[in-house]
């Protein structure tokens, strides 16, 4: 894949407001928050997309995700938070290298902004459709 | 905590339609999908919010992220998708036993609606506040 600039974020090239690091993760403050306490946890590994990702990558950053998150909320007195991952311009990716954002929410409402239009799941579609999805889960 | 209709999921008490299992962490389709292909991914370990996870279980859902993922788009077709996880009512969470979701995003707009207004980060306020992170981190 390209080189963008979280690579260069990673190797000190460009300054960050680094929060965490360690072998396989590095995560630091996003310099275009939604709101204060905005952290990005990236893995060192230089995937475009998490499908595209290692599991032993997407593992490290899943350990981490607890420790961090308690951070910013101690951080920042937020007591509710989001974690977005995006995957594709069309899903609100803009840097491609895999990112977990973890965006408090507040009170007040700052944080993250969320459409939520849920329909309902037919029973035979979502039949045939488990078992697709299972079927490549194990293929893949 | 309370018991949660997840855990009654993990058990089999409740149908669902499951798309994944292993020792700790289970996968089926949302009933109230925001489009077609939408997993939810849950530790069997009954904790309310990812900050009350623990590393070991949060690292077990890492690690079945890419795969789970590249499974949806595989089946679904879409190429796009996001991956979201909340935490508290306020930030949209309806259920208290950590989920995340794994969203498709379809190239006609089908599935999740992010709002993205972004601001900057001061560089003093900026040094403060990752400074205060990354000692809580490092304490918890």
């Amino acid at each position: 894949m390209a080189e963008t600039i979280f690579s260069k974020i990673i190797r000190g090239e460009i300054p960050s407001y680094k929060v965490y690091e360690d072998d396989l993760v590095f995560a630091f403050l996003d310099i275009n928050p939604l709101c204060e306490g905005h952290v990005l946890v990236i893995p060192k590994e230089p995937a475009a997309t998490l499908d595209q990702l290692s599991d032993e990558s997407s593992a490290a950053i899943g350990r981490v995700l607890p420790r961090l998150s308690r951070a910013v909320l101690a951080a920042t007195g937020a007591r509710e938070f989001n974690v977005l991952q995006n995957n594709g311009r069309g899903a609100h990716q803009a840097v491609f290298h895999v990112h977990f954002h973890i965006i408090p929410k507040f009170s007040d409402g700052k944080g993250l902004q969320i459409g939520w239009k849920p329909g309902s799941l037919d029973a035979s579609a979502g039949k045939a459709l488990a078992q697709k999805i299972a079927t490549a889960a194990i293929a893949r």
